[in-house]
């Protein structure tokens, strides 16, 4: 059976005791994407009710609980909201760690994970977690990504990211993904591997395929200052890198590199690129937050499904202050529209 | 005897074949700076005179030969000009590497630095060098700071740089400065130490109080993802870079660190910070390349005399288009003025 036209696609807020709930129902009332999706929140209502009612700068919407099976459109006005799971819904401080906040995180991420194994929806767009909320739920894992690979019965490094820019370079935007993240930058130089600039790459230019409708001009960033200087500064360049970007060029993808990373980043601001593969945390990560890191999606790679998420983290200094901004959501809801579209599946 | 005032203050083209030529002639045409210095170009007046007849874009200036002793004061109509060494003024080709390129700009640097020990001239600004020209012309350095350093008698590594972003965080500019650079990033993370840090923070704060009239405010990148995650991805944040912090700290700086390089630069551009300790090369080159590399400035650290530079480079391939911009160089004059007139003697 085709999926529905238009797509079912779930939103989550995250912690609740962050701003998830808010720039949920912000981006709810602000996203221009109802008539090409219709949207659900997945969140206990009682819980978004009160968080409307008592959070500043929220718009005042009713909040209407549905199943999955209701195929009715969204629209700004009027929250649709899926109920995750009743047990989950004990009362969360906002602004503060706290295991009912991450159980109720992790509820409805896995209520959305099953909705769409099972078909009846296309795609989730994910609020922010906090780490120490789901620890203290005893949900033992860094993050959204490995909660979905196990959810998935893959292992946590089978999912990765692609940080995208949405208008970037002024010709769709601009997606970043990582041959290494989160360790060291010692390990990382020794964990980097030709086969790992390789697979970042063959992750990236599907997605970037599909948000952008056209195939994506892929460059591979360099680890030494100057790329190397021609050996001067290193060897990776020509040992690692070069070998990397020329198997990457045989599947057919246009693909340079290694290019100076500090000067890389500039050329795709201006357009010359599509997509980086970076090698390291900071060498994407740096310029990612000058470029605009409020307004990035977090795109999950590498599962079986169609899930984006902010970029953002879950701001318990701001919450109910009215300073929650959902620009990130808003692109988040607009990118998984375009992946499914696109017919990607991750 | 005290300084003239207002100080002498001599630019060089660097390499002739560059656009050197023409962003010194368009920064002397643009600076609002001939009322606090006496400016004048280190240059074989022929050659100066044919760059402006004959490339594109350059404003109409009578060139006049002068000696360093003459006192008079320089205006934006008219070039005035010390000749370095007649013995090397042969014709250079534009856009191209040369021997005699190469010979000039090293010249202008040698003559302008005699000026300076002698205490005739207080600053030199100079424009872009080719490696490669000077290396033809049998000068085996990598670039001006180490042709200083030389000059000076003091060894390559006693001279260092700080990028200079006037403007940048609204509070006068940022000021960065790199603890280890041109090398690998593997052998970066070798040769990085406590030492190195503090002395690249201890040469830093001089020359941004004098920059800024005020006690800068600081703070040290950390080199991994997170910061270190508290110890998850990697010690050197507990190891080395929290003791170089309180080192600095009890130099009575105001200095904050280690802190994430990826929000750092951002928060610096907003800014929080005046000047950042950089760990390696694109740390430092990949935040200011796009916070704005055009209107940066090279600061010479370490080298006794003041010393500003353009920080891009020979531009062969837009040399004579009209396209050169003298932003740089401007900023260049007006930072090594700032200098002088604070007392810095690097």
């Amino acid at each position: 059976m085709p999926p529905p036209s238009p797509p079912l696609v779930l939103l989550t807020c995250g912690d609740p005791a962050g701003i998830g709930p808010e720039v949920a129902a912000l981006a709810w009332a602000a996203t221009p994407d109802h008539d090409r999706a219709r949207l659900r929140l997945v969140v206990d209502p009682g819980m978004i009710a009160s968080v409307l009612a008592d959070r500043r700068g929220l718009p005042a919407l009713p909040v209407t609980e549905v199943t999955a099976a209701d195929p009715r459109p969204s629209a700004p006005g009027e929250l649709l909201v899926i109920r995750p799971d009743a047990t989950t819904a004990a009362a969360v401080a906002p602004g503060a760690v706290s295991a009912a906040g991450g159980r109720q995180a992790a509820a409805a991420v896995q209520a959305a994970l099953a909705l769409i194994r099972d078909g009846a929806a296309q795609a989730m767009v994910t609020g922010p977690l906090h780490k120490q909320s789901l620890h203290a739920a005893g949900c033992d894992v860094p993050g959204h990504t490995e909660l979905l690979a196990r959810g998935c019965g893959l292992p946590d490094a089978a999912a990765s990211m692609m940080l995208w820019l949405p208008g970037t370079g002024g010709r769709g935007g601009l997606g970043v993904v990582h041959a290494t993240l989160h360790q060291s930058l010692r390990s990382a130089l020794e964990d980097l591997t030709a086969d790992r600039i390789v697979a970042a790459g063959r992750r990236l230019v599907p997605a970037l395929q599909a948000l952008l409708g056209r195939p994506p001009r892929v460059a591979v960033a360099a680890l030494n200052p100057h790329g190397g200087e021609g050996g001067l500064f290193g060897d990776e360049e020509s040992r690692l890198l070069a070998p990397a970007v020329a198997r990457l060029a045989s599947l057919d993808i246009d693909v340079t590199g290694p290019l100076p990373a500090d000067s890389l980043f500039l050329r795709a601001s201006r357009g010359e690129f599509d997509g980086i593969v970076a090698l390291y945390h900071d060498q994407g990560h740096i310029p990612i937050k000058l470029l605009g890191m409020h307004r990035a999606v977090n795109v999950t790679l590498g599962l079986p499904l169609v899930r984006t998420s902010v970029a953002h983290g879950t701001a318990f200094d701001i919450v109910g202050t009215g300073r929650a901004d959902p620009t990130s959501m808003v692109a988040a809801i607009a990118a998984a529209i375009r992946l499914v579209a696109a017919g990607w599946r991750g």
